[in-house]
């Protein structure tokens, strides 16, 4: 996969890009990422790529041509190598909300391009390059740097071969549509804190029923709003049922 | 404020918390954060932090010990400059959704710790240590490090002094209840796609009027949900009806 990322602070993108899994992928050629300084395009004698806002008002945004040119280049660049343009993406509080679905269904693309904003705004003309705005949720952060890095992540690592063995991500969170049942490792006993006696029980059916009651128990108490009661199975309706009688 | 930061991949905190708005409230000293890699409080021998969870199945779980005693040092080292423990966080997909309401909350503390996790998940017993579980939405990422930025970023923007003048923070999506009105910087004409007329009128009252109905348009067709009837002008809900006929 191919990601093109617009943005005004490259330097931003070293640690999280490099370290950790999303390094490794990269360093396997599953991830292809091409980081561009749009500042590098403005026709300003300046390079300066803000201005103030028609009709008065705080801040600065971000003016369309700079974006317009970076973006111009770096489809060429994809169309050299016989990638598709792909998706262009904005971050922005009013795009639709990214989830674990919209993780999936970008991970299938062959190029994605993210358009990190900052300062106050910026020009709406931009949003006609555009095909997707996404919004990770109903808060404010200085630029898209950050949440187009969350959206890499969550999106590379469900491309295959990009996790290893050790980490498979169909037991995740919201892949299985519920909340994860809670886990133990050694010791036994810390500081007086003990494992619940079936996970050292050895009898792997107890074992099982107890992670599915405890995954239903979490969902249920916390995020009863994931629960498809038409997609739980006899024994999992079964484990449902006895939560809510012991939390009652 | 202090903030402390668990992980044991620091590095990746490196460009986000150096460059931009993070990086000058820090030199300003309006923020001191300060980044713990657990890996450093292992007793293990060879500095492991993880281990197979009890009960079988794929994937390593982070141990309590590094964290119990990494969280202890932080937690000593506060103290010793008169700063309380604060809220000690641990993101995780069943915790609270993290919104702006809940960034306003974090920017009154005096000292924020994260927790990052990292692999498949950690030993249940760590959440003993933990005041807050937050959430940033329902995905699922490689690690805790690039959430905990999104909330640092989030929370020390409302930091008093944090942001300049010309980017202040009142004004933002959700802070005023409304998604942000479109704004247009120059050119005027910007190949072709021209600026709506209003905005270079100068007539003040016409233009704050036109901002108000495209705030209103925008939340009306994007996110209805956030429109709270009660809270609005007598002229809000005029331009409000004058929408949503224009949008029928």
């Amino acid at each position: 996969m191919k990601i093109d990322i617009l943005s005004l602070f490259p330097d931003m993108f070293d640690g999280p890009l490099g370290d950790s899994i999303l390094g490794k992928a990269k360093d396997k050629g599953l991830l292809d990422i091409n980081i561009t300084n749009f500042r590098d395009y403005s026709t300003n004698k300046h390079g300066n790529v803000d201005d103030y806002p028609f009709g008065g008002g705080a801040g600065m945004l971000l003016q369309a041509q700079p974006i317009f040119d970076a973006l111009a280049h770096t489809q060429e660049e994809a169309a050299k190598e016989g990638i598709s343009m792909g998706r262009v993406i904005l971050l922005d509080p009013a795009g639709k909300k990214f989830d674990q679905k919209e993780a999936e269904k970008l991970s299938k693309e062959d190029h994605l391009t993210f358009i990190c904003g900052h300062y106050e705004g910026y020009d709406e003309r931009i949003k006609t390059l555009v095909t997707d705005e996404y919004s990770l949720g109903d808060f404010v952060l200085t630029g898209g740097e950050l949440p187009a890095m969350v959206m890499i992540d969550a999106t590379a690592r469900l491309l295959s071969d990009v996790l290893g063995n050790d980490e498979s991500a169909p037991g995740d969170s919201f892949s299985s549509g519920l909340l994860e049942y809670p886990q133990y490792t050694r010791p036994a006993d810390f500081r007086g804190m003990t494992v619940p006696d079936v996970l050292t029980s050895g009898n792997h059916q107890k074992i099982e029923e107890w992670r599915e009651k405890e995954a239903l128990r979490k969902t249920y108490l916390r995020r009863p709003d994931l629960i498809d009661y038409s997609q739980l199975t006899d024994l999992q309706k079964k484990l449902l049922a006895e939560v809510k009688i012991e939390e009652e």
